[in-house]
């Protein structure tokens, strides 16, 4: 089953708007198994949407639109789709009262423009939206599927997911389980040949690796009669893999470096504080984005001025003097001071050059250091990096977590 | 001149990547006065770039390809193109050359599959790729344009910007001037109704609404013999629309709406602590992605734990008792504290629940208080915010950076 989307809007198609409903629609069908062979975005014109359905017609056999559902007279991919296949459009009932209720619990009156939603092609299948008014349906025409999605993220997700994959994984007959594998430390093409000695041995099993932030993922999936078989066919690979990739593992599936590295602190009941120049807050702005961090983070400083630094977390002056804020061993005493300052166990702390002023020629923009104090050993890292004063900041918040994680999972 | 964007690569239609390009693209294009019709994205086969590309010259007089011309088997993008069109493809020497020096200066040695890159359509105009190995080029097609971009997002940008542009501002003879008002506390079609009645006065000046990231965008387009005349429409569009949206300004262009409150605090030469505890760096971590801002911002507190509260900012233990952590009374507290210690003008504290644990009834997810102490004022702002964690974050820093903002520009 060959699938292809096409999103529907103004919006997307000048630009103002990123597609990302594409890429999370393609990934979605990749998790049953259906591959995305063609992705586009028209306008809000009738043309446009027909010209479209016509070529996928031709070419797929899964077409998904999102977008063009709405109240207004720009939303038109319902009344584009139908005139093309000649289908009449029939009010629901069932609908109209779901709306109902919907605009009631918001308190709103429903205005008429509404009700062109709850109006149907014959014979679709429809899909509840309970977070908007506008309700997505599937259509089979002939030995093809069409399916209609609202096109706001918040939307079209919960659908997606929680109608329209079972729907089609119900049609397929076949258990599909995928798995990622995330990592840090390693390019994707090093990671494609570390991987290449165990693709291969399975014909069950698929490896593809991706760039993701920062980070590159390694992706399973099995395929089987059943989901349980699809699983134990990805679970193998994963365990072939581990003995290969472990060094540079650092979660798996949606866990984010951050909450990898929570599991460390909550697994060795360790506390945490971190002290910060170049990242200027975000390192913990990344740390306490999870929850149940409070039992371990304890408090944090951001000290961009050298007075701050001795103020704070007891850099000495003759230190800053002798080598600078952005030096070895600012950043060892920074780690150590916090760590002492907050009476934690680990110390973090991160120094640097974010640019796009301030470099030297012996210390360049992209020069950081990181500092961690880990109960009685502090280790210091060197880092250069380039990009925008954004980019290296955040490069830094996510190099300092790894160098962390990778010291915590030694121990 | 109808443009059309052709994305190739297997990551883009599979979903791994998202297809950011093609709205960086789009934007790009309209800038000139150009519009975007059409965008779809292929994978790496040469049947289905020449579909796409049959499909697109048939609709379209400026059709941009954007990926598939790397080094590998996988890229494919030249070589369809060139059949389809049945144009032969030479090597040029001195693009071979300017590879040449590229790996010179990287030290790496250059590879056979490297000297595929400097081959191009017959007749093709050369853009030369500073950032990397694939330069693109642009083709004529009869009535029609073809222009192949790299697909890297850092090597493509800068071609476009620096050679695609200029190139059909020259073809099109006509000036194109456009002018963004960046907008907070005003919602999408609020905007919409405020501009209505000054739309519809000129012909030689369009005004878009656009929603960005927390905040909404009013684009004004100018159109003109020349680029002057343009800017001239743009410009006094923009002086009827300042008296009717002044309240809700936060910036022009690209101005972020930390680089305004910046300009506002070198504006009076004031100086900022802040003091954070649900937002946990993030507040500091946003404003100092300012450069220049480490004269401005003196230092600040990541004060998770009540502990931390009374230790660094000298929030009340009674107040705490009393009020909670999350409360009108610890916020002021928190402000006017962070602005005595570190000796500055403005004193920013955020206490609040971000979810997803840790809410009451009478304190649900979501509620959060800003303080702001300025000079020898505080004031205190409550928000109820919606989301995930992460979300209920971002919306806290950037409305209490509009919340200063605000306040400052009262002075």
């Amino acid at each position: 089953m060959k699938a292809e989307i096409i999103a529907v809007g103004n919006e997307i198609v000048t630009g103002h708007t990123v597609n990302t409903n594409g890429s999370f629609i393609a990934k979605a069908l990749q998790t049953i198994g259906v591959m995305t062979y063609y992705q586009s975005a028209v306008g809000d014109e009738q043309a446009s949407i027909q010209e479209a359905l016509e070529l996928a017609l031709r070419r797929s056999q899964l077409i998904v639109f999102t977008g063009g559902l709405g109240p207004t007279e720009d939303d038109l991919t319902k009344e584009a789709v139908c005139r093309y296949l000649k289908r009449p459009i029939k009010e629901s009932v069932d609908c109209l009262l779901g709306m109902q209720n919907y605009f009631n619990q918001l308190g709103i009156e429903m205005t008429d423009n509404n009700k062109k939603q709850a109006a149907f092609p014959e014979g679709a299948y429809l899909l509840t939206n309970n977070h908007g008014t506008a309700p997505g349906c599937i259509l089979k025409v002939e030995d093809c599927f069409i399916v209609l999605l609202p096109g706001p993220p918040k939307e079209m997700k919960p659908i997606l997911e929680g109608e329209v994959l079972p729907y089609f994984q119900k049609q397929l007959k076949k258990g599909i389980y995928t798995l990622d594998i995330r990592l840090m430390g390693i390019g994707e093409s090093a990671l494609a040949e570390k991987i290449a000695p165990y693709l291969g041995e399975f014909t069950t099993v698929n490896v593809a690796t991706y760039v993701g932030n920062y980070e590159v993922i390694a992706r399973i999936t099995g395929q089987g009669k059943t989901v349980k078989e699809a699983k134990e066919y990805a679970e193998n690979m994963k365990n072939k893999l581990f003995s290969c990739l472990e060094d540079y593992i650092i979660g798996y599936n949606e866990d984010s470096l951050e909450e990898s590295l929570l599991k460390l602190l909550q697994k060795y009941h360790y506390t945490i504080a971190t002290v910060e120049s170049c990242t200027g807050g975000l390192l913990a702005g990344t740390l306490i984005n999870c929850s149940g961090v409070s039992a371990h983070y304890k408090e944090g400083f951001i000290t961009y001025s050298n007075e701050a630094k001795e103020k704070y977390v007891g850099v000495r002056t003759e230190t800053l003097c002798l080598y600078g804020a952005v030096s070895r061993q600012t950043a060892k005493e920074m780690a150590e001071g916090v760590k002492a300052k907050a009476n934690a166990y680990i110390g973090l702390a991160t120094t640097g050059i974010a640019g796009p002023e301030g470099g030297t020629p012996e210390k360049p923009v992209g020069l950081i250091y990181v500092g961690m104090a880990i109960g009685d050993e502090t280790y210091v890292e060197e880092l250069h990096l380039s990009g925008t004063r954004q980019e290296i900041r955040e490069q830094t918040v996510k190099k300092t977590l790894h160098a962390l994680f990778k010291r915590l999972r030694q121990i």
